[in-house]
């Protein structure tokens, strides 16, 4: 296939360098910076810039942009695309893009949408961080929006081939309902756990637990304000409930309530085992 | 050196298979469950179980037990042990142990102690769990109680020789207030996050970061509940800090204020950096 890519960010740029390395397709690439796109070129994570000229070559444009910029450049693209195209996207929020998608569909109707959302990351943004193996033994998360069988085959099949080992079908709603907890709600934790005072001595006096509730602190401020505000409703849900929760062990702890704080650590200790083993056995089914 | 263990769990486990492993220390040890006991013989965590007989043996005695548990213990051991022994703890917490050790170094002047806290653990506890290769490159927190630097030495170079490659000295106040963040927080975080109603439907929605947040939700309830509670002011100032934190984003949110969340996300950034900068630095200095 002619693959396009639009944003070359550490998402865009590794799926461009996994589908380079199938040595099957031929990917062309663009970002607003262009010294992203030579770079890109140069770790083969695009074998050409996306031109104009290459719309209607186009068997599949990928957008890996900022999800806000994914309306006006669907805009500005699709009508220079050949029936049958698919336009997919990469972001982390589905509601608000399968929102323009919809809208896109109905004035290109023979265009195919589906919206994806890789599960795999890193706490590193942009194209050197991009990797060819980013997606093995991953999820991908798709919505299809209007598309027969054969389109989410060939879509299905590119994503296999790329090293994503599950596909999971999912709604916008239920997508952004999930992740709001799975991803964003972990995000805020670790970017408000990093600023306590003691957090610049940690070093000796920490192991494990410091290392992974700090990790994805670093992160692209504004991509995660764009899929914060436009999931606000959800993630709003999730962090009310999760610093409620966080009273409880604070009201057992002033109290000095020992039973109370028990309860709550087992109950906590047994959720974990009780979703691991339930994990577990949906993987051997 | 003949070293006596008292309290054979993950840690205590772990360092009986380390020191084992040297081939040049007997091991004798000792736990309330009995099967313990003859698991650790089994997995060569220890040579012997721990008899009386054996006090005026030891040169060191490492208790591993509950931290509450250590008072007792020295109490019932210290009057059979020879002059010179080493008595050490490995519990998280020091303020409430090295108080223990104070009293009882009072009581038996000749006998040394030292407060020590190794920073290595797992979301796993017990026997079963313990691995010779734990303390690999790890850091060990110790407190010195009025003993000699000979003692000192012997007690790091048993450190080093089980793998530890950082050795920090401090005091029982540092320690409890920057362990109540890097440790205790922590683990309050991961028991909270859990509990999310979304939690169930991770599987396929998730990667990384659920996985970070959930791992230490695994614990032992009762031993945490001991830890927290005898650390609960500097642990209360964390979780204060913490919920004060996550309510500036959930402001932010529900005002929809892009400026400030992407603030409060540009701020938590940059701290991750300067924090990785900074231990780098102390690293190669």
């Amino acid at each position: 296939m002619n693959i396009g890519i639009i944003g070359l960010g550490l998402i865009g740029g590794s799926i461009g360098k996994a589908i380079t390395g199938l040595n099957k397709h031929t990917v062309y690439g663009d970002d607003l910076d262009n010294n992203v796109v030579l770079k890109a070129q140069l770790v083969n994570a695009i074998d050409y810039k996306l031109t104009e000229n290459d719309y209607q070559k186009l068997d599949m444009l990928i957008i890996g942009t900022y999800p806000r910029a994914f309306g006006s450049i669907v805009d500005k693209i699709a009508p220079k695309l050949l029936d049958g195209t698919i336009i997919l996207d990469i972001a982390g929020i589905k509601r608000s893009i399968v929102a323009d998608m919809e809208k896109a569909k109905k004035a290109y109707p023979k265009l195919n949408f589906i919206a994806t959302h890789p599960m795999a990351g890193k706490e590193f943004s942009g194209i050197e961080h991009s990797s060819v193996n980013l997606f093995n033994n991953a999820s991908m998360l798709m919505i299809n929006v209007h598309c027969d069988m054969d389109t989410l085959t060939t879509a299905k099949d590119l994503f296999e081939a790329v090293g994503f080992t599950k596909i999971v079908l999912t709604t916008p709603d239920e997508h952004d309902k999930i992740i709001a907890f799975t991803s964003q709600l972990a995000h805020i934790i670790s970017s408000s756990y990093i600023k306590s005072e003691q957090a610049i001595l940690h070093d000796g006096f920490s192991a494990g637990s410091f290392r992974d509730l700090t990790r994805v602190a670093k992160l692209n401020p504004t991509m995660w304000t764009e899929l914060f505000m436009d999931n606000s409703d959800n993630l709003l849900n999730e962090l009310n409930s999760l610093i409620s929760n966080l009273n409880k062990y604070k009201t057992a702890l002033e109290n000095k309530d020992e039973d109370t704080l028990f309860a709550l650590l087992e109950e906590g200790n047994e959720k974990k085992i009780y979703i691991e083993a339930k994990t577990r056995s949906w993987k051997r089914s």
